[in-house]
Formats: structure tokens, sequence, C-alpha cells
């Protein structure tokens, strides 16, 4: 179906001075339509019409609908599109390809236009990887999309591996034929990747072949464009710090390590050194972009300048260049023979080999804002502080409707929670929006640790079962990041026992007493301990960072088996430990922490860091078996409740203040 | 001073129907000099001559003292030494050198003609590596080393650099000048070493050099030969598996690899592949050689034959061949195209580079022996067991003549101590040897947590004190390692404290439990915790692998910070938190601990590992502060005692007994 002939949308343009062709307009809306809905849907009409234009704000608005009819129409078969990449890899002289989930950023969230796995499986998890070769094709899913993975992926078409137990390396290394041609994207893939997929060319004898287009991009016929969502400056008061300062406080770092000019692909690195936030992906507000930062503090900036809103300014050590011009500004950095820090971990292999190519020193060590945005400074802080009990106030009176629907008998299913939640988050002028897609499970739905509610999965919260919410938003000044677990009616014992094994570990971290310089790693134990000592765990890691109105999974430091950066004051991470019953249940409970220096006792010699708790919801006491709590963990309790139902009480009224008030009661 | 015309050692060789001239006699000899003084210190001489054959031997032995003394000549300034390797360096075109303190094969004690940076330098310690320049020369050495290498190094020749805050590659990066060449080793140094090294040099725009020879062995001109020790075949008895069986079994790890074959360095791999044991370097029962372990499970040994006696022999898949035949060897594996697995962390990049130069597939893997031989069987967890109460009787035999001598008023200095404990270790008749050198510090010197007693720093055990005994010995069923602290005089209240909050840690992390696949960094924390909460730590790691009649330290798995290896059932482990108090004491509690699988408790649903003590030895109940103690932590000291009495008391009599029965009474 054609678009109309726009021709009414050509005069508004013209009447309004705007010197822009139908089809430029049209590119534009593409991208618009490709960039996730945000918090304001109509913000991206700022960023091309002016704001009394009312007619053609309507004329543009209609036009991206019809676009949007349009895109929706382009259907090809699972089968036939594979067929289609088989032959274009042929064409290529490639005897197989590996498709990643990810981006050349490296992000958690990626673009329409990087779902590449997607398109070709039918597979939406959040995780995995195809490996497609001539005559076979397996897709690689962990242990939490086993069973999606067997619901939408076609048996005729796709096997199904173990992306832990049997990683695609290991795969390949036993599967490739002798002399095959095995090809990657060299966009989406980082050193210590290629390493492996190196590793296992070499196992088979088959040859690796680094690719600078990805071959499915030609058969996706209608792949959508990168995104444009607009880009907004965030405020000092927000910030706690200029942009100006942490380019400079960067530059010396890149200084420090010997460097002229640091590569920045992480697009939340970029939005913390400049004060930018953006949407051009869902959740993280996040500007996709790629920046360079010299030794002296001055930036350039690569990106769609569609994102730019008429009045952002960015001041005159700030460069803003079109995305394209990357390419050659790294070419140009190689020719003056430039030192140039690429973190291995976070840097594309397209973008490391044309600085090789071109004659620059490559200095591999970490990108200098990724530790530097993770220590949040006092205004961040404070900032956390508010926004915690804001949220916290919103969850409260979210499960206190829940407690009192429970009570009346009426039907409450996990969509129906989700959306009261969302609704009291959005009673805040400040929310921005979810920051991650809220996991609201019922009973056995929650034994999945990352169950995410549909239409086809939603649940009835029935009595006698136990229901998980974990969720966060977005706020100015802060990510907030909580999980709790409630009885729906009286809970067995065992369900009790579960729980405070869970709680007895959560206490045991959120207590915990280390010296400077110990990782997260070290202490991730301290969480499971009560669980093991029961023949119990759980299968993720305890905690993560979290970001200032930005990532709500921020590294480099993470409460986990891998977590092996030093975890420093005023970083902010999560403590979340759980258990998962297959089939029946699932328990979390989740704080934000902040790392803080502790005073040494008497006769001590370390400088100690322990926790600060920044969440602010009642545990659900009718879960907690006291019998099984030592006196030091039935005080903590009782203090942490003491501390909600302080912050909380100024924010809440009527049921939601009496339940708060009865949630928080001492323990028997 | 020129030997002896050797005219009767002449006539008595050929008076036997040896075959050898004088110069293959002499060239012999430095070898057996340069091996370190075993248990049977003529133990050589059944290597060259018949076992009746006494007019040959006594001249033998004549001859090698006359080398002896001709050895201890050479002396030459360290001054001179710099100056002639820096001519060298300047010869050879190169502006620089790195001497780390290693061997080809990665050994933790490494023969004398590889001390070049001790010949170099003065200095003696364990561990740090040098770096010359032409105008500069820094020796790094780590907070062990500090006070030692201000005692031993020339200020006025060296500086002196911490190599954990500067290591040498980060002073590298700052200190290389533009295109200046810098030279390494390459026998000496592993894949990630030399990364580290270019990455130095690529920051200063300077040339990183492999190097084929050392320059240091071109102006060492007294630098002794490779040892020669008698090899000796280890009895089923004790290894519990045979060689053949060994060899099929990771011959399948190597196919399963996909490598056609392993090259295997590291010494112990290879003693414990075929089951051989020799007397190469001290401590560790190794002969040096290098192997190539097929897949079908044949074994290529190379190393000096002359460390074979006549009637050692090795089934028909095992080919004995020289160690000049290894680069050949390596060669023809090459130019056949053969996959070959070499360990990145024990192989260094002179043999890498000459696989890789001949066209071998290198498969960098883990070096399958390395984990097999980690896990000890039945047999050898028997011996474990059974040497581990011989052990601690000789032990506590110590501990109780000590503690009368102190009774009594003796004065008992560091090195009475140690020789004492190594008299009671020799009733054994199955000692072999000290698995290291025995730490034995009294008071302040104890802090130094791997302080090592001379002459110079021997001090008394002064009442009012504590005293610290770390040792081992080698026995043919087990390698033992113990720590005990002990109060000499009446201790004070800190001494105390200090001394059970090690012990509460100690007691935590032997009564872990935690499911399979756990890591050692995972339960590292439980023996600090105790500490941390009083704002103390200690700078080691908790626990190291140990072998069976091999070395003390035994990867793959630590328990420690590093430790990233799944503990397995059946490894052997230490557990030795300390606390060090600077120019005070050291406390230290060691145990060795076997992983065993343990029972699933009921409503568990993961299989648990925990451990098993192997240590037999009474733990100073005058340093337990009772009140400290949970009712836990009570029991589980008295439930120890019980079994150190159990196991000892048939090995004990007398006043020994009589104190070890006082020792392991119940606590009050």
């Amino acid at each position: 179906m054609p678009a109309t002939d726009g021709s009414l949308l050509t005069s508004a343009l013209a009447s309004c001075g705007i010197q822009k062709s139908l089809d430029e307009v049209d590119d534009f809306l593409r991208g618009v339509l490709a960039a996730p809905k945000g918090f304001d849907p109509d913000a991206w009409l700022d960023l091309i019409a002016p704001a009394d234009a009312n007619d053609l704000r309507e004329r543009l608005k209609e036009r991206l609908r019809e676009l949007e009819k349009r895109t929706a129409d382009s259907a090809l078969g699972i089968g036939a599109r594979l067929d289609s990449l088989r032959s274009k890899l042929s064409t290529c002289g490639l005897d197989g390809l590996i498709v990643p989930l990810t981006d050349e950023h490296r992000n958690e969230y990626i673009p329409e236009a990087r779902q590449r796995l997607s398109w070709l499986t039918g597979f939406t998890g959040s995780a995995g990887t195809l490996v497609v070769l001539s005559d076979r094709a397996v897709v690689f899913v962990d242990g939490r999309y086993t069973v999606q993975a067997k619901q939408q992926l076609d048996p005729n078409l796709f096997e199904r591996a173990h992306l832990i137990d049997t990683p695609p390396d290991k795969w390949l290394g036993k599967n490739l034929k002798k002399d095959q041609r095995f090809g990657f994207d060299a966009n989406l893939h980082v050193k210590t990747e290629v390493e492996r997929l190196q590793k296992a060319c070499t196992k088979a004898g088959a040859r690796l072949v680094p690719l600078e287009k990805n071959p499915v991009d030609d058969v996706w016929v209608s792949q959508p464009p990168m995104p444009i969502a607009p880009l907004d400056s965030l405020a000092l008061g927000y910030t706690g710090e200029s942009s100006e300062d942490k380019r400079t406080r960067m530059g010396k770092r890149v200084e420090a390590a010997s460097a002229d000019v640091s590569l920045i692909g992480a697009p939340d690195s970029i939005a913390w050194l400049l004060n930018i936030r953006g949407g051009d992906v869902p959740y993280n507000p996040l500007t996709l972009a790629f920046a360079l930062l010299h030794k002296d503090g001055a930036v350039e900036l690569f990106l769609d300048k569609r994102k730019l809103k008429q009045d952002q300014s960015f001041d005159n050590n700030v460069a803003v260049r079109s995305q394209d011009d990357l390419g050659p500004s790294l070419d140009h950095l190689g020719a003056s023979g430039k030192r140039v820090l690429a973190d291995p971990a976070w840097t594309n292999v397209a973008l490391t080999g044309r600085l090789r190519d071109a004659g620059a020193q490559l200095i591999e060590e970490a990108e200098p804002c990724i530790l530097a945005k993770a220590v949040k400074n006092e205004t961040e802080l404070q900032g956390a502080r508010n926004a915690q009990i804001r949220d916290g106030a919103a969850v409260t009176r979210f499960l206190a409707w829940l407690d009192g629907a429970i009570e009346r008998g009426e039907t409450v299913q996990e969509l129906d929670a989700a959306r009261v939640l969302e609704a009291e988050r959005k009673k805040d002028p400040l929310y921005r929006g979810p920051s991650f897609d809220t996991i609201s499970a019922a009973g056995p739905n929650a034994a999945l640790a990352h169950y995410r509610v549909t239409e086809e999965s939603n649940r009835s919260l029935e009595r006698g079962s136990l229901y998980l919410v974990d969720s966060g938003g977005q706020y100015p000044d802060a990510t907030t990041d909580i999980t709790r677990t409630v009885a729906i009616g009286p809970p067995t014992d065992d369900m009790k026992r579960h729980y405070t094994l869970v709680l007895k570990g959560h206490i045991a971290l959120d207590s915990a007493q280390f010296p400077e310089g110990t990782s997260g790693a070290q202490i991730d134990a301290f969480a499971r301990a009560p669980l093991w000592r029961a023949g119990l765990d759980f299968d993720h890691g305890t905690g993560h960072g979290i970001g200032s109105f930005l990532c709500v999974h921020e590294g480099p430091a993470r409460i986990a088996k891998t977590g092996t950066v030093p975890l420093k004051p005023g970083m902010i991470l999560s403590n979340e430990p759980g258990y998962y019953k297959i089939d029946a249940y699932g328990i979390r409970i989740e704080n934000l922490l902040i790392v803080r220096e502790i005073d040494t006792p008497i006769g001590g010699e370390r400088k100690l860091l322990g926790f600060e708790k920044l969440t602010r919801v009642p545990l659900d006491r009718r879960l907690i078996d006291t019998s099984l709590l030592s006196s030091d963990e039935r005080n903590w309790i009782n203090a942490y409740h003491a501390s909600v139902r302080h912050d909380l009480e100024p924010h809440l009224d009527g049921s939601s203040k009496a339940w708060m008030l009865h949630a928080t009661a001492l323990l028997d």
C-alpha cells in the first residue's frame, strides 16, 4: 500500500520555510518509527517542526502513521529468510556465518535494525546466538530461554543448543570442516570473541573471515533504519558535575594511559561524559553515538544529527560530526600516528582493525568513563536517595492495593498487577518510564528468573502461591530496580523457609564489611551461604551496578563470580539473592545499595567499606520464619522496617499508609 | 686452581670398562654439583658407577669435591657483571633487557643455572624481576622482599621498585624511549607476559625484541650447567594408577581438545604422567624435562639421559630422547601440520613460536595433566591420610619438646627449633626431605609472612611472644604442609584476640559447604570475614593446592581471589588464614584439606562439596579466647582435637604423648 502522495505535507513544510524533500522527511520518520515509544511519544516533532506549526505537526503525524502501516506489511517466511541468507553466503564464498544478538556499541538493549537473530529465526529472547552453515542452523540459548526457544523455533529449520554448556565456538570447533570459510560481522565482535572463534576454526582447520558488512542486511529487505529519538541535556542539578569538568578529568586519564585519544563506543559513557540523554533504545535513555575523547578534554561526537533539537548546544570543545565521519576520523588518527586507547571489552574489531590498518598505536585499556561513571558523586547519590523514596512509595502503594484486592477476593492477573504498578509510578511527575521490562510473575512463572509476562503466559495470582515483582523506573535523578516477593494468601512452611533463607543471604551481604580493594566476586558467597547449607543456590549473580538515569545494568563492578572489579565508595549495586523452585515458585529480594566507607573499629588497621541501603519498601513479614533468624538478623529486619516507615510515611496516606505501618511493624 | 690431572680416575673408569673421557665425566659431575643435595647425597653415583665399584666411587667423589672448590673460585663483582651485560646488549643492538626469576619450565624452584637475577644483582629472594637499560637498572620486588632488597642491592647500581604497584611493564611504558629496542628471553616468558611487554613498548613507541638465547649467559662465565640428579620410578602402591593408564586417559583428553599431541613443559605434569620423580631442583622432587603426549597415549620424553639409572625402564610407548631433540621434534610436528595443544599459561613463547613457524596449528588450552593430577585418586588420598598422621606425630613431638624447653627456661633460637623439627621428621624412614624452606619465625620475624630464617636474622623465642612454624615434608605417599602458631610464655589479650579471629576464619572455611562448580575464589572470604569485621586482613591467599609427593604449591585450584578453577572432589588444598602485626608478631593456622562430596540435606537440590581435614596437630588452646567463640566453633575445636588424639596416640609415647593429651583436652 503506497503512502499518500504527500502533497499536503509538502506544502505544510514549505509554509514553515523548511527545505526538506519528501524523501528526506520519510527517511527521518522511518528513524522515528525505529526508536522505542518514549515517555512523550510526540517528542520527535520538536526535531523537525516549530512548536507552533500545528498544521505541519498534524501532517507529520499522519505521514508517520501511514509509514508505520506500510512497514508492518512486509512479511516473508522464516524459511525463505534463511534460504536467502544461505544464497547470499554462497555468493560471498562463505560456508557459514555467526549471528550474535548485539550491536556495534555492545548495547544490552539493541535497536530494531540489529534484531537480526529474531528476524532470521523468530526467536525473541534477549540473549542468543545463531550459527548458520550451508546444511545446518543452530540457535544457542541459555537456561532462561530453553522453553521459549523450543516454542518459537521451527525444528525443521533450526537445531537448538545450550549457550553455556556447548557455546558456539566449541560447537564450531567440532562441526566446521577443513578448509571451510566461516564469516563474522567485524562490527559485532570484540577481541576475545574473535580469539575464541579463531581457536575453533584452527581446531577444525577452517578459515575465519571477518566481514565489513553483515550479509543478513543484504537479504533483510524490510530492515528498519537506525532510530531517531531526540537528544536532551541533563541539568547540573542532576549530574553534579559539568561535562567540561568530566571531560577535563577523563582527558587526564587518557593521558595517564599514555594515549592521545580514547575511542568511546559505549553510549552510556558518552551520555555520562556529555551530560546528555536520548531515547534510541528501550529502557536505557541513550543516544546511539561514538565519541573520541582527546587528552586535552576535547570531544568529537559522531551521531545522526537529525537527533539534535534546534536549540541543543554543546560547548566549543565538543565537535558534533555525522556518524559517517567516524571511519575517516579513525584513518586520520592512524595517519598521524596517534596512540588510541580502545577498550578491548567494548570496542568492536572493525574499529580496532581500522585504527591498526591506518597506523594508529592501539592502547588496550579500560575506557576511563566506565569506572568514573560507576562512582557516583554526592549529587547523584542524593538524587538516588530521593528517587528511591518516591519510587518506594509507588511500589508500596501498589503492594497495598494488591493485598487489598487479594483480600477482597478479586481476580488479579500478572498483567493487571504490572499495569497498576506502572500507574502508581506514573503519578510521579519525574517518572520517565520503566528501567526494564517489569517481571510480574505468579506461582510457577516466577521460577523462571527472567520471566517476562505476555498475553499468552499471563496467570492469575492464586491463593496459597507466591508473587514476585521485579521492576524499576527511570527518573532524571536516578534509575531504580527493586524486587519483592509476596504471599498471596497463607504461605506453606516450605515457602517461608525458602524466603527466610534468601532473606538471610540478603542480610549477610547487606551487613558485609570488607577492606578497600575487595571485589564483588569476593563477597558474593555471603549471600549464598545460607542456601548452600540447605543444598540450594540460585543461578544468577547476586548484584549488578546501576546507572544514574542510565543503564539498569551498569559495569564495571558486579557482585557475582565474575565481578573482579574492586568496589569503590559511591558505587550503587543491587543485592538480589533468590531461590527458584521449578514449576512451583520463585523468590527474590532486591534492594539497591551504596558502597560507603565505614569507620574502622578500634584496633583495626584497614580502611573498611560497607553498604548504605537505598531501597525503601517493606519486606513481607508473613513469609519470614523467625525461628530461623539470629538475633542480629531479627534486629536488621526491624531496623530496616523502621527506616522504611520513617521515610515513606510523609509520602503515603489513607489505606496505603495504614498498610505500610502494619507491614513494617516489629517482628513477633 | 686446576683440578688434579685425573689419571687415577681415568684408570678406575677403565678398570670398570666405562668408555668415558675425563671431560665427559667432568661435565657430568658439574651437573651433579648443580643439583640440590638430595636426601641421599651420594645417589648420583649410581648413574655412573656400578654398585660394587668402590675404588671408582671414591675417585668420583674426590673429583666432585675438587670441581666444587674450583667453582667456588670465580668471583666477579656485581658492578662488573652489570657492565659486561650492558656491553653485550649494546653489541646485540639492544637498549635493554628484562631478567625475570624463572626458567623455561615455569618452575617455582629453579636450578642454579637460571639464577640469573641473583648472579647479576646479589638479590636472593624467591621472586623479583630486573630491568636493565643502558643507564638504569631497576629491581622489582614485592612487599615480602622490600627489606631484603634494600639490604642486598647496591644503591649505586640498582633502583628498587614495587613489583605489584609499579610492575615492570608499567614502568617500561613510561621509561622506555621512542625507537629503543628492548629484549626478552623467549624461553622465559609466556604469552600474556609478552602481551604486557608489547603493550608497554607500544605505549613508549619502542620495539620489543624476542631473543632465542639469553645475553646474561654469554657474560656469566662461571654459569653452572643444568643439574643432574637421578630419576626414580614411583611405585603403583603410591601412585594408584599406572603410567600407561594415565597416558591413555590423558591422550583421550588431548584428542577431545581436537589436538594430535600435547606439549608438556611442566616437570610435575611429566612426573605425574610417567610416575617418575627426580631431584633437579630443591624441595620439589622433579626431573627437568619436556614431553610430547600423543593422542594415542604415546609419550616422547626429552631430557638429559645421564639422569637415567642403568636399570630405569619405561614401557614401549615412552620414547626417551635427548633434550636437544625437542626443537627438531617440534619442527617435525609443524612440518606434518599437526594440531598441537600448548597451554598458554605454561608454555614459553620460544616453544610456541617454533611450533607456529614450523607450520603447526596451535591449540591453546589447559594442559590436561594439570587438572588430572590435582584430583587425587583413592590411593593418593589414603597415602595423604597416612603421611599426615606420621608427619603430625613428628610436628607434635617437636611442639612438645619446644614447650618443655621453654618451660625449663632454655634458650631456643629459630634455627634450633627448625633443626629439632627436621630431626623429628627424619625419624620417619619414609621422609624424603622438606617440601619447602621451613619458616621458623619468632616474634616480629613472623610478621613477615614468607620469612626465612638465616644466621643473621636468627632470633630467640622470648617469653611473652608468639612463635610461628610453617613447614612440610616430602614422603613417597604425600607432600605435607602445616603451620602452627604457639604461645611462648603467657600471651597478651591482643595476641589471643587475633589468634581467635584467625581461628574463626579457619573454622569458617573448614566448615564451608558449597555446590559443585564453586571455585576457591568464591569461598576465600569465609576465612577473612571475622578479621574484616575487626578491620584486619592478611595479604596472601587462604589456600593453595598441594601435590602427591610433588610440588607443595600445585595448581590449578586455589582458595584465593585469583582461584577461579572449580574445586573438585579429591583435590587437596591448604586452609591457612593469618594475621601479621608489623614489628610484633605473626599468626597463621594451616591445615590441609581434601575436597569431598557431602550428603545433600533433605529438601536440598544441589550436589554439595565440603572438606575433610588431613592435618593432625593440636592447636594452641592457650591462645584461644573462648568468649569470642560461637558454640559451633567451640564444638569444631573439641571435635578436631578428639580426632588428633585418636590418630596420634598410637604414634607417640612418653612426654610427647602426655603433652599431646593435655594439648587436646576439651576447651574450658
